[in-house]
């Protein structure tokens, strides 16, 4: 019953979209760590709506105003707040929705929940708004991490049918701040413009697409985890699907690995050039037992499309149980997954330090 | 650091395949519930090695003694602990194992965690015999959500290629029961005869198939869980990725949704035969922002293929650092799949519990 | 290393003393529950400091925003975020104690814990500021607890070796209310008086003193708690003991207790005037096996006498490991316990909202 | 609603009285520490029944069996279980309480939690019997912290109105060791025989008597612990509160303190003999902020007289609503405050273990 995850670093989200503010408290911070706040509103930018005409154009400033635990832009040990304050809301387009439920949005589930004491206009505590503050506390536990030599990455891996190479074995942190500088977050430039016809013909049809993100972990330590229920795969898919929209997470070759057998899907050991234990091949992406074994690590998340669409939809009216047509009207994103690709490294960024510190590496 | 999951019911678990004992300790079960001792015994049989040609020869009489926590047979509000003696155990096997880590195995990350100090033998606390006592606690689970109406059906959904019927969109709990009696779970025999012959060409072949499984849950009221973190997908995606080889977890059409448009994926509103608000299509898997629709709970988990295989494969040496060839001897279960999946039933059915009790349901 | 408690109702204090703001995140709270302000804040006046002689005189409006969680007034079911501004900090009194450390203060283990990282103006997260965002989670608890008729009530039980009178077997919700509304909240006034003479005589002295706070709550359903380390007396405590300057809690006769028999400190069942199971005693606190018992919860809470005096202290300079005399200059509180009265209540109200709505009884 | 505690280290602790048996699981012990068995029987010895006049006459073997979680007598980093078996149970004895509550036990509570479903034979969960593997958690812990330089010493400061020395400024190990090797564990001895005859008293007339048993911890690092709610003291006291008969929590000066003077209860800084950072006094029990500050720690627990005692008392009919005298037969402990005080060291050993792993110290 709580938008909060991680155990030594906690992260606490808070905010609904059209309220007066969003915000995250992260408990557990190490002290002393610099936060570089052009590196963090860059890491922000990269989620912000508006950015280009495949988002919605709804602009807001999102600079974060940080209430505490910080002292001369360093953690000081005690809870960090950072608030953004909404601006720009209209909350009487959503009036409608409070007795006709948008298909494949939680209006529904959220009336039954808190039978008509929710606050849903924009989407409430459920809109992809929320995900900013997310991307604070990925900012910085990303900062913390790099200091330590442990680089996430990450990338629209398809778009509908569309699909970016994968990560190379051994991606490199160059790729990754690469990627991160992109308009349209892919390895393969000529797959991104692709993937943004889809989207832009998805626009065009009135209609929505979905995707799949490919994040990578470079620089974690063999021995991050654990087996059973409290290991790397099961903190890092217990927050990813905290992150509107995502109905999948795998590890490595996940769903594709039933597909192989056993001498394809395992991984041989090897000697590295530098002579340190490796795996020719990573179908574990990076986890054996929730464990990690110093390989790479990598998960893909399935994005749904988006669910606010311009065509007309079935919907039924709560009051008078009978069916009701409905057309939501505005301009909606025709695809998410692209927006999403810095959150899911802000959460993967948070759960990877949330581990580290967990296991005495800070 | 704890082989635990579950918040309001909290499930333990202990024990290491060739140690004294493999057992569960269950906080927070409902006072008063009668627990069928044949019904459980049923349960924990689905997942037994030893049952059929395709599955390893090791036999067990895997019944539990219970040590706590009930008293002529209804439990009694405290904790309940159940243990699994072990009798067929065979350690030296896997000395071997100690220096030349089996590829795929937590053999590696195990000896890097816990440098020397781990018991592996058999697998350790990694075995899939950790999987017993998991059935204890879904059992019980499973029988107390029956009494409010709540039942969770499970089934192989695919074996390599072969694919299994997807349950359909109302599925019901005479079909659960009829899958959960046969000896290869599926919902189409000829299909499943399919699967075996997979099983067994990978068999003859030394080497082994991965496979996914598809669970679904009717009854569950509509209102449970959270957005965010603490939400349904959240729980069961943390707690099924605690299920030894399962390396993807995803909820109504998962990653095959982000091939989707909106307009394909969003499942319009109707009313119901019985008046009450549905919906059409079923894409969401019966849960939107984190809290369950009323429609079915649907989720699928991809099984790894074995990673034990009879044909050679290349590790190293961890005291030499060098190459070294290594030979699994004995018999492996060529696929785990179909013997994972009253887990997976288990384990939904315990985070259900979990998310009910939570709720005030019981 | 987080600044938080609850299991379903999770409250999250954040905020240094002299930073941007203090404030509080209450995560898992009843939707649909008014929150009257007027009385939220005449609760959160009773903390306040500059209200008479005997208190600081740094004043401050301390009205809180709300910036998530309710909508018209009424809780909405996502996280409640409620902030402080700070308006009155004047930091550089204390850059003195960054090397000086005042003793029975935070300063060095602050220091030790943080290494110079630490804010610690005002005394940073330690501060009795901190205070101002419980008594807000605390006021929000007391109503929605109220509705239900559970009535938490709390005096000054003693000053120095002054006494009140304690409180009744049965205490009223409007004795509760009458010392609410007091100056001094004191059951009998005549030791009221005393008591403030004790506090004026130790300020004139440059001193201070601590004292014993009392509460009760009413109201509660027998069978709340749970035995071992889940209990009412367990929560209860680890709560209580997070309001700067507790150094004890008890129960019922509590250390008192161990002085008498068992004959003694037993408490007879009885059947009360309305014919339910009552006690003729109530030296359990209302709790047995950290359960309620449906008597009055009785708990006491030690409050040290104020560290911050006048007199002059032996300190050391932590760069040069040399004893030091310290001066600790400006006003401070002589006792901090009558204000730490209401915190009392607030602390107490929060964790057995938390175990009522565990229960499922809302 | 869980009989479990810790964080890193979590304890979760089983059993009934008269069940099958009585157990603990620990889950994140360091790998590769070895468990001296011999001293772990010792510890427990110190605790256990029937060793002189002035306990119960019910003998048991009580040595544990470990079912998982070591190897050749080495923690091996997966959760540890050991378990008690119950030999010398009578459970009939206690069929009188089920309709007939004996005061202050927690007969009436579990009845109404659990509506006849408790088995609550020889006290079922809430007996002391249940403290014998909280002491094998105790001991292992306590071995795991020796190791690392910080000891643990207990003793009964008083029984009645019969005090103990309190434990000098800076108690030593062989101070703690000593004691531990007593058959009646009082720093005085003088004033040990006095208790005797104060327990030997209350036994000859049928009555009993409490105490406080005083704990000191020292060759923690300062440093450990955190401010508000996830402190050295929130914890402590949250464990402690799981012993049975514990009504009250205290540290250094504790319930005195709020008769003192600031300038009294202050600790001084000065430069130790060895040239560190030390206090003059320690009112603080090493404890600042919820922060250790290098100082020994200090606390104390009140426990009550036992409830069963031989004389007459009042209880009334569950079933009837009617007064009911109740005559307790049989022998039961005059006094179990020396019994508890090997209880108190496990409880604090664990919780001190705990956050030092939390701060990454091992």
């Amino acid at each position: 019953m709580s938008s909060e995850f991680g155990c030594k670093v906690k992260i606490s989200i808070f905010g609904q979209s059209h309220g007066r503010a969003v915000g995250v408290i992260i408990n557990g911070l190490p002290a002393g760590e610099n936060i570089d706040m052009d590196e963090l509103y860059r890491f922000m930018a990269r989620r912000r709506p508006g950015k280009n005409a495949l988002s919605t154009s709804r602009s807001e400033a999102d600079l974060p105003v940080f209430l505490s635990g910080i002292k001369d832009n360093k953690t000081c040990g005690t809870p960090l707040c950072a608030v953004i304050y909404n601006s720009d809301a209209r909350s009487s387009d959503y009036d409608e929705f409070l007795d006709k439920p948008r298909p494949s949005h939680a209006d529904y589930t959220a009336y039954i929940k808190w039978q008509g004491s929710a606050d849903m206009a924009g989407g409430g505590h459920f809109s992809g708004r929320l995900t900013a503050p997310l991307c604070i506390a990925g900012a910085i536990a990303s900062q913390i991490l790099k200091r330590r030599g442990i680089f996430v990455g990450v990338h629209l891996a398809s778009v509908g049918s569309v699909r970016d190479n994968a990560f190379p074995l051994f991606p490199g942190k160059e790729l990754f701040e690469a990627i991160s500088r992109k308009e349209f977050p892919v390895i393969d430039d000529e797959k991104g413009a692709l993937m943004q016809a889809v989207i832009a013909n998805a626009a065009a049809a009135s209609d929505s697409v979905g995707g799949i993100i490919e994040c990578a972990a470079i620089g974690l330590p063999a021995g991050l985890g654990s087996p059973m229920f409290d290991g790397m795969e099961n903190k890092l898919a217990a927050a990813l699907f905290g992150i509107p929209a995502v109905k999948g997470v795998e590890f490595g070759s996940g769903f594709n690995g039933s597909l192989l057998r056993g001498s394809e899907n395992n991984d041989p050991f090897c000697i590295g050039t530098s002579g340190s234990i490796e795996t020719a091949a990573n179908n574990s992406g990076g986890i054996l037992g929730g464990i990690t074994n110093g390989m790479p690590l990598i998960l893909r998340t399935a994005i749904k499309p988006t669910p606010s669409i311009g065509l007309p939809q079935q919907s039924v009216s709560l009051s008078r149980l009978e069916p009701e047509k409905l057309i939501i009207k505005g301009r909606h994103d025709p695809c998410i997954a692209h927006r999403a690709v810095p959150v899911v490294e802000a959460v993967t960024a948070a759960v990877l330090l949330d581990l580290f510190i967990e296991e005495g590496e800070i």
